[in-house]
């Protein structure tokens, strides 16, 4: 029988700043054959997102560092072609880890309900990023009815769904921050934000004080840098920070706040969040998200790129914020 | 009758930078008679401590900031010599937050017991200070037997007892830092800390790795900058730290840690605590803390400065580290 041969991308160099197409390999390599318990899945979509870019670096973390040579790791959406798994049968599309490579093997595949949500949804405002979204909102942050709730990066992936969240939680005032006119149109019009602050359009601390004269009670802080640096200035005593993701810093080392001592002032709470500690949330967050994504109430968009050769391309650009909603490759 | 007059330090200038003496006052002015409730204490003991510099500017917080003009506050001990308080006497000995003064008028002064400790440990190992180390390491690092704790500025009031209290709690290894060579071998010697770095002496960072090579649990930060740097690299996934002080940022804003992303890879927690939000503890700590005080198993520290008019250069002095133990004014 003719060995299965499937493309993949590999780690070739560790990343110095911003990721670079030599950074990556496209490589055609013979795809195993599952073994008992597992599946083969030939994926049709991958997630890329900005956490990935800490993985390139050989930094120990809550996911261990990319290993040089070998194959990328991150969400995915597949059809199963082969099974030794008693539980999903040919044709069953699951989701699972194994992402970066046309054909998985996979010994914890997870079927989705493909028709609640279109497939790709699950890698976002229905995966590991609607569900980071509602962990911050939730477990983190403790948004009740009358906060004031900041959220920077809030055209991305996470941004956009906490955005919404905290309205629903019945927070009195949602405020965002995007670069550019395009996106902070957006984040009023599409995704309901009560004021929205184009960061690259000037002074976001004082954007931010103006939007918040009386502070603010909770922050998604998906940037770092100098937004959470307003952000420490402007939360009240109490306050609550969720530290889910830092894109100003990803590629280079940026000098943190300046003004931590804040948070001893006004005993302040910053709280970094994976969302691999949060699964066992993840059913209660379906059973909320999914009937409002199916009926128009809850906002979602993606940025798509074509073909398992652009994903280096589609993790640069999120890290320069080129996406819109969640960054896809479709496969 | 004749009206009672009696010195006090007046905020005469907001500081730029390190404080300087022209940026206080000692005034003599007319003591006020005690009201309905209140009492009159002549204080012989005044607290000096590093926070107070933040509320010498002119910036909101869990404490109001000291209005120019106005006499500066902080916790003090003094001798009751005239009541309206009909459970309070003449003679009685009581702990008050109006220093920075002769005289004080006060309606909330606390009686306290010097048969278990001499009146000026109310200030620091049983008092303000040492109930901060206790609610970090309970209610906010939730210490526990085997873990790595690191404590920086470990000679000073906060951070010689937090260190203690660490090995009462069945710390594994509890690392100080401190400045210098006859800090770090009191760290030793005398405060029982199982090994301490002279971050004057080079390598915070490589010598913190040296010390906790599979990562520390728990940091009680009293400096912020590069010392919350070093933490942040070192801390376990799940980790803790307890955000106290930022010696290094009280008198000039410096840049935060450039790794805060460690906070989120690897779910970091870092709270500030005040420890006016823990003054319901305070018998539990006292409870605790002066039984092992009276046996000498608890090792407290002092130095003391004499007269009210030397306080500015307390205040000085312990922005610089000047001190070991608590920092007092003796009246």
């Amino acid at each position: 029988m003719k060995q299965l041969l499937g493309a993949e991308i590999r780690l070739a160099a560790r990343p110095v700043g911003e990721p670079a197409p030599a950074d990556f390999e496209l490589v055609t390599a013979e795809v195993p054959e599952p073994g008992p318990g597992e599946v083969l899945v030939r994926n049709t979509w991958m997630s890329v997102d900005p956490y990935m870019r800490g993985r390139m670096d050989d930094v120990p973390g809550a996911l261990p560092p990319f290993a040089l040579g070998s194959v990328l790791e991150g969400g995915a959406i597949g059809e199963v072609v082969g099974s030794n798994d008693p539980d999903l049968k040919i044709g069953d599309t699951v989701t699972h880890f194994a992402g970066w490579r046309e054909y998985s093997v996979v010994g914890d595949a997870t079927r989705i309900d493909t028709t609640i949500a279109p497939p790709q949804a699950y890698l976002g405002v229905l995966g590991a990023t609607g569900l980071t979204a509602y962990a911050a909102l939730t477990d983190v942050l403790k948004v009740k009815p009358g906060d004031v709730v900041f959220v920077s990066a809030a055209a991305g992936a996470v941004g956009s769904v906490a955005g919404q969240l905290a309205r629903r939680f019945g927070a009195a005032k949602v405020i965002g921050s995007a670069g550019g006119p395009l996106k902070t149109k957006k984040l009023i019009e599409d995704f309901g934000f009560d004021a929205a602050i184009d960061y690259k359009a000037g002074d976001l601390a004082a954007r931010l004080a103006a939007e918040a004269p009386d502070g603010i009670d909770a922050y998604v802080d998906n940037v770092g840098g100098d937004h959470l640096e307003a952000a420490l200035d402007r939360l009240k005593v109490g306050g609550r920070a969720a530290l889910v993701g830092s894109i100003s810093g990803y590629n280079q080392r940026v000098p943190g706040p300046s003004n931590l001592m804040q948070v001893t002032y006004k005993s302040l709470t910053l709280q970094g969040l994976q969302v691999t500690s949060y699964l066992h949330l993840f059913g209660e967050y379906i059973g909320l998200a999914a009937p409002v994504l199916a009926d128009g109430t809850l906002h979602a968009e993606e940025t798509v790129v074509a073909g398992l050769a652009q994903a280096p391309e589609a993790l640069i650009g999120v890290l320069r914020g080129a996406n819109t909603g969640k960054m896809l490759v479709k496969m």
